[in-house]
């Protein structure tokens, strides 16, 4: 079968997500290797967008496949009400890498619903009932998940109550008229202490933060922002939410991504990274005062795939191949050293680059019409930008007029180099 | 290391759904083969729960895990905007046993976000608000799957707007005073019409129901029940989603269970037995008006991981194991020849079995302090119960007063009477 076969066979059944599904073209992947993939053609690409930011670890790891064949060899499925070893060491590991104070984890299917039974503590630990979260973010899909979300996929879906929005900082398109970094974070802690007293203190159970917004445009927290938060809702004893589904696990060139901030969290959620999506799951690391506060209460919340041994098993291999091989460092190190410089030199080259932001393997592009105004690229050089890059043999992610760039951790100098070359062409062309 | 050390190993990192945290004692589970399983010190057990009733091919079939294997060597992941081969023939093959008029799969990662997405499909279509669903029922521990939830579940959880509970039939413990089936069904009937006008019309999207309600009992649909059901959504112009996650695919002795009613749902929501539960999976079987619909209009809704190879190869393997080896038409014979007059020759000995209820491989038996005034069985005895039968080596499935028996559908006769001996064993000690 042809690549356009398989596409015509996958879009005559299968609905797709976020999509009008009468003008879907997708591409039809046959097997990847690292930071490549290649279609049933045979044609080649470089994954700078990991998927949707997950394959951490790139494609078909050999220790992460090999440990999803022991396990799905030995035991696949179990309920979550028994005991598994491969889900008891998956936690040790996920542990051993959180800051302290964390002392259990709960394992989910995705994102969507760790932020939903994060939410879940929170409210119950607190007898409270609003999230703030921020305008620019994304959450996930399910009920309390995308109504946290800030970005337009929750406008059509606002069916949940108790969600609050707020600005973040964001210096390059400032709310708060701020000139500085150091300004910018002042004013968004001022305008989130100022929500939280107009809303109500003793109305507010959680703030749920992305650490680093991802989707809404690798947004760098300014200087003191995330301390300043944490002081926040240590003052109106609020719970402290960081979403580290996209963030975490080696993409930003630390284990978490709030590891490179003066913040500790109550409740650390995450997903993609922490397996590199090889077998759905995500979860819940909870510190210690709120998973003792569940020791005698009945925690109301569950999920029949809740800690599923295949995707336990995929956690282990995932994150002890990480360590064994570097890729944390590693991911840091090609940040400062190639794909920073690297894009920041694009940025010299080409007018319609804006601002370039980020860290590790986790970066974002802002393209412009007009440098001075900052007027965001239309739409329709973006898709031309995406059919280009695409076609000159990179997968691209692309939000809104940003070109995220955001290889696997394990991708290599070589590969960036090449990488660039292609995103230098794409936008000569442009 | 001993079954023990792995179960401390577990709750002492592993955060579990539904509990208290302090007093878990959890079976560590080693492996499994068929309607068998095993912990780490090779005690073995009949697994008469299926786990949370999906196992519905029973434990490491081979063709299953032969699937995953293929699958994980080829390409274990990639993400929902791509196509995929495995996807398109899990679709086609889901599409295939799914009634006339049904042309598109949209896949989740369980249950909950099934019908997180059918409730956002039904909204979106009509402009309509509210779900209906019945008090007796579980839907899943997501934004709106648990608050379309019935049971005490939903209670801490109601952070969703739009949801409108109604009594449905349940002969045994009626909500509406009769005394047959027949008048049980025409009054539940008249009890839905009549909060859908009280509610108004014009605001009700959808009414959801799972097809045969599982956790809240087995509670078999009486005569004209569901045909009734769609013809008043038809009246209405409401969507009729119906829950197929713990029911179909085998478990009732059909490939859905609404195959043995006269009823044609809307939206089809699904998980479990679909794949067995080897990799966490659910989905939308969604009929043809519904995927129409959405056709220039993008659908707001998606998931990392919709459509995930390693889900969809499971799902290949699983559905075409079950059709080479007639595990459907095996388990509506297990049914009606051997778990169904063995659970009824059970009621006739034991006074605490109150009703036998079930088809296929899908029984619930209802156990009371007193015959005559049906007082659900204490807890304790609950609890005592479900000790005893684990001792004797019996996995069993119990919700408030009943024992649930759910094997897997490929359960042989004599596991069966293997079966029913301990459970009439525990029941003669009760
Ligand atoms: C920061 C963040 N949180 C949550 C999610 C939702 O994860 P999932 O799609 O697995 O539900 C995503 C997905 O992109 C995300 O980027
Ligand atoms: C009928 C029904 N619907 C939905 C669900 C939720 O499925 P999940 O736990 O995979 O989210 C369940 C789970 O038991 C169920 O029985």
């Amino acid at each position: 079968m042809t690549s356009a076969d398989i596409a015509a066979a996958d879009t005559s059944r299968v609905f797709h997500s976020w999509s009008a599904q009468g003008s879907l073209a997708p591409l039809a992947i046959a097997g990847g290797e690292g930071s490549t993939v290649w279609d049933h053609d045979g044609k080649r690409y470089l994954d700078f967008s990991s998927q949707l930011v997950f394959t951490n670890l790139g494609h078909q790891h050999p220790k992460v496949v090999a440990g999803i064949v022991e396990q799905v060899q030995q035991l696949a499925t179990i309920a979550p009400a028994h005991a598994n070893e491969a889900r008891a060491k998956a936690a040790e590991l996920i542990l051993d890498r959180a800051p302290e104070g964390f002392d259990k984890v709960f394992l989910t299917n995705g994102g969507a619903d760790a932020n939903e039974n994060a939410i879940r503590m929170a409210r119950l630990v607190t007898g409270r009932d609003k999230v703030i979260s921020r305008y620019r973010s994304y959450h996930g899909n399910t009920g309390a998940a995308i109504v946290a979300t800030g970005d337009w996929r929750r406008v059509p879906n606002e069916f949940a109550r108790g969600h609050v929005h707020v600005f973040g900082p964001y210096l390059y398109r400032s709310e708060f008229w701020a000139t500085t970094p150091e300004e910018e974070s002042a004013r968004a802690l001022h305008h989130l202490e100022r929500v939280i007293q107009a809303e109500g203190p003793q109305s507010v159970a959680a703030i749920l933060l992305e650490t680093i917004p991802g989707t809404a445009g690798v947004l760098m927290p300014p200087p003191g922002y995330l301390a300043g938060v944490r002081e926040i809702a240590d003052r109106y004893g609020v719970i402290l939410i960081l979403d580290e589904v996209m963030a975490g696990f080696a993409r930003t060139g630390e284990w978490f991504a709030l590891d490179a901030f003066d913040v500790r969290p109550d409740l650390i959620t995450f997903a993609k990274g922490v397996n590199s999506g090889y077998v759905p799951v995500g979860g819940v690391i909870i510190s210690e005062p709120i998973s003792a506060a569940f020791d005698e209460r009945v925690f109301p919340g569950g999920l029949t795939y809740s800690g599923h041994p295949l995707a336990a098993a995929s956690i282990v291999a995932n994150l002890t191949a990480m360590a064994e091989e570097g890729v944390v460092e590693h991911a840091r190190q090609i940040g400062t050293d190639v794909l920073g410089p690297g894009l920041e030199a694009l940025a010299d080259k080409h007018d319609v680059i804006g601002e370039v932001r980020g860290t590790g393997v986790f970066w974002a592009v802002e393209l412009v019409a007009d440098r001075g105004s900052r007027e965001p690229l239309a739409a329709a050089d973006m898709g031309r930008l995406k059919g280009d890059l695409t076609q000159a043999g990179l997968l691209p992610f692309i939000a809104d007029n940003r070109l995220h760039v955001v290889p696997p951790a394990v991708v290599t100098a070589d590969e960036v180099a090449q990488g660039l070359e292609i995103i230098d062409g794409a936008l000569s062309r442009l």
